[in-house]
C-alpha cells in the first residue's frame, strides 16, 4: 500500500492506475478509522479495482472552539487498518498541501446545509464541500464512498456532484454500530465509560421513534415529543437537534410518509454524537 | 461541426475523444462572436487536437437590471464562424440544463472578486466560476482559453483551478481590437455611432496611462488622475472604475513596480465597456 503526501504524486499514481483501465475509488475519511470506515472501504474494493482511502482532518469544516486540534490522530494504525482491508494507496497530505498560503476558493451548497448540523455548526458543511470538491479533482475517482451516519452530508455531496456535473458515482454505506447499538464514531473515543454508557440514547431514541412510526404514528410532533423527553430524561445528555425530514431533500415535513429521516444531534458531557435512522412508510 | 446541447451527449461526445486518445480544448463563450473568441478558437485548434466552444449566455453571472434578457444572440452565425476556425463542436445547452430546478451549489474565488468589476457586479464572478466549474466538469478539458480582456475574470479562473485541484491548463489569450483600438466585445453592439466613436477614450486612456509609465512615472495616483481627466472630458463617457493593480493577485498598489495591470470600466451612455493593459517595468 502506497502513503502519498503531495498532490502532484497522488495525481501521477491515478494518472498510472487508468492508463492500466482500472477503475478508482475514493473513500474520503478524516483518520482515526474505525469499523464504518472499513465497511466504506470493503464496498469500495468490492466496487472498483483500485481503492484510495483519503486520511485528512480537514481545518476548514471545524468552527471556532471546535475540536479540530484534538481530533483524534493515529496514522500508524490507520495505515494497517486500510491495508488489511484491501486498501491500495492513502493520500495524506498537509494541511499546506490542501491549502496553501493565498487559497481563497470555496463549493457552498445552499439550502440543504441550512438546518439539521448546518444550524449549529456555520461554515461546516461549506468545508465539506470544499475539501471533497478538491479530493474529487484530485484522486479523480469513478467512485466515491461516504457513511450515512452523516446523513445530511451525504445528501449534500450528492448536490453538490449533480449540480457541478462532477463526473463520478457517489454511494452511500449504512451506518454501522457498536455491538449495544451506539454508532461508530472517531469521537466516541472522547467519551468517558458514564458517557459512554449515557450515549446510548441516542439509538434508543431512534428505536423508540421507528417503534412509534412501526405502529401507525404519522405525526412528526408526537414522534419528536416522544424523542424529546426520552434524551432529556438521561441527565448526561444535552438536545442540539431532533428532527424528522424528507429523506430526499430534507425538507421540514409535519407527516410521515415515503422516505423519512430521523436524526438527531446531542451533546454527551462536551462531545457532540449524531445519529440517524432512514424509515421508509 | 457537432452542436450539442445536452450534459450527456456533451459527456459521450468527449468520452469519445478521448477514448481515440486525442487532446481536447474548451472555449467558453457567451456566443456573439467577433475576433476576440476566434482568436481563442484558433489557438485551441494550434493546441488541441479537438477544440470544443461552449456559447451558454450564464444568468447567474447578470446582476439585477443587467442585460441578461437583451444580451445578443446569433447562434446561426456563432456556428457558421466557430466551424470556419476548426471548431469541432459547439455546446448550447438550454438554461434549465445547466440549472435545473432544485439547483443550490455555487463556487466562490474569495478577495480576488472584492474589487474592480467584483464591486460594481455583486455576485457576478460568483457566477463566472460556477458555471466555469460545470463547463469544465462536462467537457473535461486538457487545456481552456479565456480573453485577457476579462482580466480579473482570467486571473479568478486560475485561482479556482489551482486552489480546487481542478486538472486542467488555463491558456490566456491577448486582446483582440478594432483597427481603431477599441477592444472587441460583444456588447460594442449596444453602441450608436457616436457612442462607438466615444466609446475609443478608452483605449486612448490606457495608451496615455502607458505612455506615462514608459515615460518613468512610477506614481499609481498620479497616473489615474491623468486617466480620470481624459475619461471625464469625454462627455457620453462615465467612470465606473480606473484602478493599477499588481497583475499577479491584483492586489492595490501605490507604486508601479513588475507587472501591472491597468483596469478601467466605463459606461458609454448605457454600456459598460472594459478594458486593460498590461504593463512591466
Amino acid at each position: 500500500m502506497r502513503i502519498i503526501h503531495t498532490v502532484r504524486e497522488m495525481r501521477d499514481y491515478v494518472r498510472g492506475v487508468k492508463l492500466a483501465g482500472h477503475t478508482v475509488a475514493l473513500v474520503p475519511t478524516m483518520g482515526y478509522l474505525h469499523e464504518g470506515h472499513l465497511a466504506l472501504m470493503r464496498r469500495a474494493k468490492e466496487r472498483c479495482d483500485v481503492v484510495v482511502a483519503s486520511i485528512f482532518v480537514n481545518p476548514k469544516q471545524f468552527g471556532v472552539g471546535e475540536d479540530f486540534e484534538r481530533y483524534p490522530r493515529d496514522m500508524a494504525r490507520d495505515a494497517r487498518l486500510a491495508e488489511e482491508v484491501g486498501v491500495d494507496a492513502i493520500f495524506n497530505p498537509p494541511v499546506e498541501e490542501m491549502y496553501p498560503a493565498g487559497y481563497n476558493t470555496y463549493v457552498e451548497v445552499e439550502k440543504l446545509t441550512e438546518g439539521l448540523c448546518g444550524a449549529a455548526r456555520p461554515g461546516h458543511f461549506r468545508g465539506v464541500t470544499t475539501v471533497v470538491n478538491k479530493l474529487f479533482n484530485i484522486v479523480q475517482p469513478d467512485v466515491a464512498f461516504f457513511g450515512q451516519k452523516d446523513a445530511q452530508q451525504a445528501i449534500v455531496i450528492r448536490q453538490m456532484v449533480a449540480d457541478l456535473n462532477m463526473p463520478l458515482e457517489i454511494v452511500i454505506v449504512p451506518i454501522v454500530r457498536e455491538p449495544d447499538g451506539l454508532a461508530m464514531s472517531s469521537r466516541n473515543v472522547y467519551l468517558t465509560p458514564a458517557e459512554r454508557e449515557a450515549a446510548l440514547v441516542l439509538y434508543r431514541t431512534l428505536q423508540r421513534a421507528n417503534g412509534l412510526i412501526m405502529a401507525g404514528e404519522r405525526s412528526v410532533p408526537a414522534v419528536l415529543t416522544e424523542m424529546r423527553r426520552m434524551l432529556e430524561a438521561e441527565p448526561l445528555a444535552t438536545v442540539d437537534y431532533v428532527e424528522i425530514r424528507d429523506a430526499g431533500d430534507l425538507s421540514v415535513i409535519d407527516t410521515i410518509q415515503g422516505r423519512v429521516l430521523v436524526a438527531l444531534a446531542v451533546f454527551i458531557g462536551r462531545t457532540r454524537l449524531i445519529d440517524n435512522l432512514l424509515v421508509e412508510v
